[in-house]
């Protein structure tokens, strides 16, 4: 940092995304991306932008928001679309935490959601997972806190019941409840159903996934009408413009050949069980994923060992530096063939 | 807003950009965009962008950014790429300014900045203009704040000289003095060679208006590494992905293409002057524009009465509601054929 910083920041540890090796060398299993391109309509939509790039992008994409209502079973009021969803993780921590309203996720989660509360000078507290890394219900009914729920967890990715989460929000009835469902197209149950029952939920999700779209940037939250204009006042106070035309043709695409979509699902879904059942019969532990990765150990064997013994075989992984996880590595469900490639690596690096 | 926002964001205004009206119906003359499309290689180079869309994009920008500091004489630790120049500057304010370091900026300017001053907290104050809309540069001499000037101003266009912007770097030595040169490629002196003379200069830049990729969002700050190394600090804790895949491929190509977008500003700076003197000899005030637009009033006829009268015969300029600036009207520099039409309903309109 330079002398000219403000000294909120001087000691600002920002948030360290996975390697993105820009050389194309590896097997890629460490951002949980999509090992399928998106279908050939999104390559052509972009390609046939009817809006001229000369012109601005529509600030409220309206035409994005009509379609993915309608495939939401929302109104488009219900919607804001943003430059991925960590763009509207950030609006959520600016509009619903701050010094005095405090802020509460568990201390094994998402690594963004305490570098929000940092920049934001959010008062924060990490609620401890018990030893399965599960949440414990019990911690987050009537606490009076604004929550931020991973739904699957990641990088456990574990799984809550939509029962557990509406107990929450039933007993929190002042403050914000924030669902982060990045993952819940790999086999969670969503909360999607329930945002106008409850005044306090809030859904994030993200194109980045299940969706195929990483690199064009697309999230959204889905909540009710009143807490979507908060967090467009947050938008249009920092970036209105904040969806670009060719991200707003792509994700339009995309939701016209939602099938394909949701059939990768069920193909990564697979092809994770399948995996995860090798593992396992190979001494692995495996928790129980409900996301488009495995979080696995093995008796003996350093997580940062594993991830470092399988990066000189070509393969990334995600190890999270930390203590209660540091045994673990993170490993994205990329395609058959790739996830074959993998097994066979981790096999011959254990049987060592 | 709700009634669960954080009590800080309560009354907070944000910024409204002109209309963008997505039916097309309208000359467009009100957002200071291009009037010449991309060249066509951009269009080429996002159809065959070869990073696949469902990997993440580089967060680096390290291929755009090298380009980009090749064509600017810089190296690439002295750019930031961000999601326009709207982040940019977001970034500028969160850095180096809160609510002690007070930021300061002209009474009539961008009218984002004071929306970004509110939404960051910041101590700020505007310096009001003198008569003819220009800034006195004493008012800005050894102040002890942050700075921002535009350059040229908006709405105003009117420049200040390289000369006067280092008087006013060297008296300030402890603060930071942001540049914001969105308008800089349509005939002002740009501050670029002095990024490494001066600790203290953050120049701010989009590719929105002279680069015809308004729809794409992209922009960057140049400065030294190490303020460089701030605002990335800042950028990876709120949102490390900012650039899409195909923004970037976009950027790319369109800098391959300079001679065009630089061919580009000086037709429109051509028709700036011919439309000027066509109004100065009808009977309007055009201030001294270095922009792609101008600011004109006419004698006895209100501002918004002009912007009302124009939006009724087809055709979009901005009026701004603001006491000091209410009788007149900014009007962007189009093709040379929309503002033989626009020059035929202003002068019709102010005929009757």
């Amino acid at each position: 940092m330079s002398n000219f910083i403000v000294k909120k920041y001087e000691y600002l540890k920002p948030y360290v995304p996975g390697e993105q090796p820009q050389d194309k060398k590896y097997i890629k299993l460490n951002t949980n991306e999509s090992p399928f391109p998106p279908s050939k309509s999104v390559l052509e939509a972009i390609k046939n932008s009817s809006r001229p790039l000369n012109l601005y992008s529509d600030p409220d994409c309206v035409e994005l928001r009509e379609k993915l209502a309608s495939i939401l079973g929302v109104t488009k009021e219900n919607l804001i679309m943003t430059n991925g969803s960590d763009e509207a993780l950030n609006f959520c921590f600016m509009a619903y935490a701050d010094k005095d309203q405090e802020i509460v996720f568990p201390n094994i989660t998402y690594g963004f959601y305490s570098v929000f509360a940092q920049i934001n000078e959010c008062k924060y507290s990490e609620i401890p997972l018990n030893e399965e890394f599960e949440i414990n219900p019990a911690d987050y009914m009537g606490i009076n806190k604004t929550i931020v729920i991973a739904n699957p967890n990641a990088p456990t990715g574990i799984a809550l019941s939509c029962e557990t989460i509406k107990e929450i929000l039933k007993s929190n009835p002042n403050n914000i409840v924030i669902v982060d469902e990045a993952y819940a197209d790999f086999n969670t149950e969503s909360m999607l159903p329930y945002i106008n029952e409850f005044k306090n939920l809030i859904v994030v999700r993200t194109f980045s996934k299940s969706r195929s779209l990483a690199g064009a940037r697309l999230g959204f939250a889905v909540a009710n009408e009143f807490l979507i204009e908060d967090l467009n006042a947050i938008r249009c106070s920092t970036n209105p413009y904040n969806v670009n035309s060719l991200t707003i043709a792509a994700g339009i695409a995309c939701l016209n050949d939602d099938k394909y979509y949701m059939d990768n699902c069920k193909k990564i879904i697979k092809t994770r069980e399948r995996i995860k059942n090798e593992l396992t019969a190979n001494g692995f532990y495996c928790l129980n994923s409900k996301a488009n990765f495995l979080f696995i150990k093995k008796k003996k064997m350093k997580g940062d060992e594993l991830y470092r013994k399988l990066k000189i075989k070509g393969i990334l992984v995600r190890h999270f530096n930390k203590k209660e996880i540091k045994d673990y590595i993170r490993v994205t469900i990329g395609s058959d063939r790739d996830m074959d490639i993998f097994l066979q690596a981790i096999l011959s690096i254990t049987e060592d």
